[in-house]
């Protein structure tokens, strides 16, 4: 790697560990040892079994590898919504699973508010047999918070609930009993390359998945019926991303290794530290107006400035993102996934007070 | 890498530069780039305009990046075929095309004759819309011919023709004007790990994907129009594999460099080396008896013996693949690759000798 850091909420910093895993990878074949290998199986285990203990996964929640979030959109509409999902949007990534939904000619329906807003309405069609809920919206860094999820489950307790926790996972604690899907790329919080998607699904969803399988097709190769019969034996239909599933369990592993409170109280350590940089810097305002629904993980602040910000750490090696679509030229994002060091943190806020 | 040599079909021995462009992908950090970026868009670019002229495409076909052969069949069918597609097969993955399809509850059709057995029958009903053909049987070593393919197309001028080139492209030269649509995953001949497909669809595939979006969903992000829209740019719509297609673009080019045409010439000389072990082997036999459809990449045996024969080369650190399936105990299979050199090739056939 270079010597940049990358602050940017994905493709992001590659974890601190990635490059020695990856060798210890290629040492081991990984890429070329057969997919149905004894070997193989076990990566798939390991790698299955630390996520379900990092992300303290309930009984009855299963754990399958796709190649990105966008490919779980597709598949949780394409297995799991007959005539309708309903969809809380209030950024491009919520919207956007809205939006493949109606592609796929469902008949969903969107509660819309202004990029970065507070939801204030909770109603939810009948006839949505889904609802979508962002965790952690990357485009604007707003955070659903875990009780609206709550209130949204024992509101609607017969309604699927998708969770896409891109972003989010692993570094906000989340009640995954509150949800029956859920979702991320690895190439966010994880600090892997993109190409490799998580979907979580539970029980519920297996049986919807049967039901509708008597009557609809749910695809092929990633059916969830099909995802289940391989995944029981810890394989995959197809073969999959080999590498990055190996290199995903060991950065997992090293991650309860050093402590999953620990990671969580750095992460809100360090949100601390760049919100508090935002709120006495004369060229940064918070977007997000709601101080509890603020992102941890992907802190956003709008600038007039934000263009000369980005280049005057740019030419320090240090890379922040852009505002997203929109609000590209106007805001700048700075993640804070667990391969941020707190000095690294306090260095790009120290350097920020700077430009003062 | 271990000092292992994989001779399996796939996954299979990485390219012999792999690890030299994995780092310096890694140097250029493009795993953390944005994949909106300058500085992508040049990858995505760069790695296509090399593979068009590795592959010699005719104008009008595009290039698209996708997760694996399996998805490319998922994607076929979403996008092209309406009601049947009908299919050839002798073996498991041309099997596999149309099962597919069937999953995905077209009323498609199969001429199916027996494992790496010839086609002599070239009847397509009238309401197939798209032929489904296997360049390449990776499971059995049979190939298709190129005048088979040619009097397939001006048979059916009007039917789409989809060709899979898994583990046939590059070492086979393929014309693809008597296709329509073909596709790959990386992670055979090209020697790269598993988690990249290719998709290439020409003009008429466009337009029948759009005929065809007017009245039902051809899905979401992988929807063709969707492809196209991005593809024109070198954009992807989703966060792709960014590493791999970085890596692809590397591998094609030394290919090229190397020379395609010598490449080629090798992998006659290699298989010529293997077939005429096996003709001369007392344990071993040709598998698919019509001589000029056996595989050059896949070099497939009969035997006996196969499980013994697996068990000497893994302990001399050289990996062959077993039989696919039905076929795991009854048959070998040794791989002949671009990363294969000719020296491993004859050790390989000089240390099978000894086993008489």
């Amino acid at each position: 790697m270079s010597n940049k850091i990358y602050f940017t909420p994905g493709p992001a910093q590659l974890f601190y560990t990635f490059e020695e895993h990856l060798k210890k990878a290629l040492f081991h074949d990984i890429p070329s040892i057969s997919h149905r290998s004894a070997d193989f199986i076990k990566v798939v285990q390991e790698t299955t079994e630390s996520l379900r203990e990092l992300l303290e996964l309930p009984d009855g929640y299963n754990i399958y590898f796709l190649n990105s979030a966008n490919e779980a959109w597709d598949r949780i509409v394409q297995n799991l919504v007959d005539n309708s999902s309903h969809h809380f949007a209030n950024g491009a990534f919520s919207q956007k699973f809205y939006d493949f939904a109606r592609e796929h000619r469902k008949s969903s329906t969107l509660t819309r508010v202004n990029d970065g807003a507070k939801f204030t309405e909770w109603n939810v069609p009948d006839g949505a047999e889904l609802i979508g809920v962002t965790k952690n919206e990357t485009s604007v860094g707003y955070s659903f918070l875990e009780e609206e999820l709550e209130n949204l489950r024992n509101r609607y307790p017969k309604k699927l609930i998708a969770l896409d926790v891109v972003s989010a996972t692993p570094s906000l604690p989340i009640n995954f009993k509150n949800v029956d899907t859920a979702y991320f790329s690895t190439q966010k919080a994880f600090g892997m390359p993109s190409g490799l998607g998580v979907w979580i699904v539970n029980e519920r969803c297996h049986e919807v998945a049967l039901e509708r399988a008597k009557l609809v097709s749910l695809g092929s190769y990633r059916a969830l019926p099909n995802l289940k019969k391989f995944g029981d034996k810890y394989q995959t239909p197809e073969t999959p991303n080999m590498l990055y599933i190996y290199i995903l369990g060991r950065v997992v592993k090293d991650i309860l290794q050093a402590g999953v409170q620990r990671m969580r109280n750095d992460t809100t350590y360090k949100a601390a530290i760049l919100n508090q940089m935002i709120e006495t810097h004369p060229y940064l305002d918070h977007f997000v107006e709601s101080k509890e629904h603020r992102s941890k993980t992907t802190i956003v602040a709008k600038s007039s400035m934000s263009r000369e910000i980005l280049n005057f750490f740019q030419k320090k090696g240090l890379i922040l993102g852009s505002g997203y679509g929109v609000h590209k030229e106007n805001h700048i994002r700075i993640a804070n996934f667990p391969t941020h060091s707190k000095e690294s943190i306090e260095m790009l806020s120290d350097m920020m007070e700077k430009i003062k």
